[in-house]
């Protein structure tokens, strides 16, 4: 299933694509909220049986996409994984044990095609390209061996970076990662039956249609199913929570002069098996 | 007003403390959740009409303390920020322009005289008293001057830390800092009303009655309505977001050898208007 969160005339809901249609399964289930809810309800098998009995009522091109997730638990981002990610910090420091992890709240992400806003206190917003991990089974200290159970399903991520506020501070990147729609969720959930091995995800960043980030979960320092162990040795999952899994090397803070993004560009993320997330930017 | 979170006979409600008792405003307000919801809907002022009108129901020694804020929206966090807490890091760097800034979740914390849990992964659990600015009127691009405005009241907090794992990665301390039941806060929120200048505020922290932390907001060299300022900035603040304002010195980790937190220990955060938030320490 791919499942979606769209507003249609003003109104919020939450549904199921097939082909180019949406079934509206907010319409079918008012007792669940948002999809967050659904998940955080465990009821994504449910809404499975309601996909068969529901004719789509709507065109994928009737609707605004939201964000997938409107009411995430916690959004926990992973840092400097994917292969040669560590080398571009260029401080001569060895790749971490542990993975850095930090945390976005919901407010700095809006959905597929909407615009990602620049502030006008930098010109600094960064794309990164990243494959989300979405909790549909919680649970504490899981082993990586079971990781796979604890996960409904995939998303894209655009985890936009207001790069030169993410080294305010001794530590910590918060207040780079956290201006508000600033970042991106969409287009939809790929429930996790449609996804094969992670390593063979092939995801790619588009900027104006120019390749930026090409990589595959396959050179992770830190792959999905050890996040899950690792984040859950620390504090219990819970469903509906989300995990930012990593970007690949070329964000435009790499380049040399760097290339951050401008008002009329447009950055594509995009994994075949999980569709593609499109944004344009615009200055606030 | 004092008001806090509580439960008897196992239900879960919020209230007012006057003297030794407490008004019960969970039941006369059915229609708000909990003590962030209060928050969220900005229905503070509305409590105080029916504190005046409602008696006292029970005795502080009938009830259990719970976080004081139940379901928080974001829950920043202010590192590095007392006099000489630079210092302590020996790292040669001068204090940054702009603080460092983490994030927890709701989970990490437990309520006034309830146990902290150091877990079997680590012997390292530490202490950091803080002052908790709670948001009481959302904005963003608050200027420091009206900072105050924005603050509904403020609570105590211990932003207990399991202290190896702040350092597993090359960035961010989100996995030292978010151990499920490794903090606290309470026992209650003072309305600002009843709160003088932020640099009056004597914090202490003690172990088993021995003086570990001891400075006032007056050597913060980012000031709490700095902080608003600084945070609002990139993301707007809502009503029921909570802050750490920051630690001072004395923390387990600065002695030599570190005087790490262990089972049968008391900790105990004070400011005088705020009173004590205490708390024992189990094993898990």
């Amino acid at each position: 299933m791919k499942l979606l969160s769209f507003s249609h005339n003003g109104v919020s809901s939450f549904g199921a694509v097939e082909s180019d249609r949406v079934i509206d399964l907010g319409r079918v289930l008012p007792d669940v909220r948002d999809l967050s809810d659904a998940l955080r309800q465990e009821r994504i098998d449910e809404l499975r049986t309601h996909v068969a009995s529901t004719p789509p009522s709507l065109g994928l091109d009737e609707i605004s996409y939201e964000r997938t997730f409107p009411s995430p638990g916690k959004i926990f981002c992973i840092g400097v994984n994917y292969g040669g990610r560590n080398a571009e910090y260029k401080d001569g420091q060895d790749e971490a044990a542990k993975p850095s992890v930090f945390v976005r709240f919901p407010s700095s992400f809006t959905g597929h095609e909407q615009p990602l806003v620049r502030p006008p206190e930098s010109p600094q917003l960064d794309y990164e390209g990243e494959i989300v991990a979405v909790i549909g089974k919680g649970g504490r200290r899981i082993p990586r061996s079971e990781a796979r159970d604890h996960i409904a399903g995939l998303a894209l991520g655009n985890e936009g970076t207001i790069r030169d506020w993410v080294r305010h501070a001794k530590f910590n990147v918060t207040q780079g990662k956290n201006w508000d729609t600033s970042g991106a969720i969409g287009p939809w959930m790929v429930t996790l039956d449609e996804i094969g091995d992670f390593e063979d995800l092939h995801l790619t960043t588009h900027v104006n249609g120019e390749l930026r980030q090409d990589d595959t979960p396959a050179t992770m320092a830190y792959p999905i199913e050890f996040q899950i162990e690792y984040l859950s040795t620390f504090c219990t999952l819970e469903p509906g929570d989300i995990i930012f899994t990593g970007t690949p090397t070329g964000a435009g803070a790499r380049f040399d002069p760097p290339r951050f993004l401008e008002p009329g560009d447009v950055v594509e993320v995009r994994v075949p098996e999980l569709g593609t997330l499109r944004n344009g930017i615009r200055d606030e």
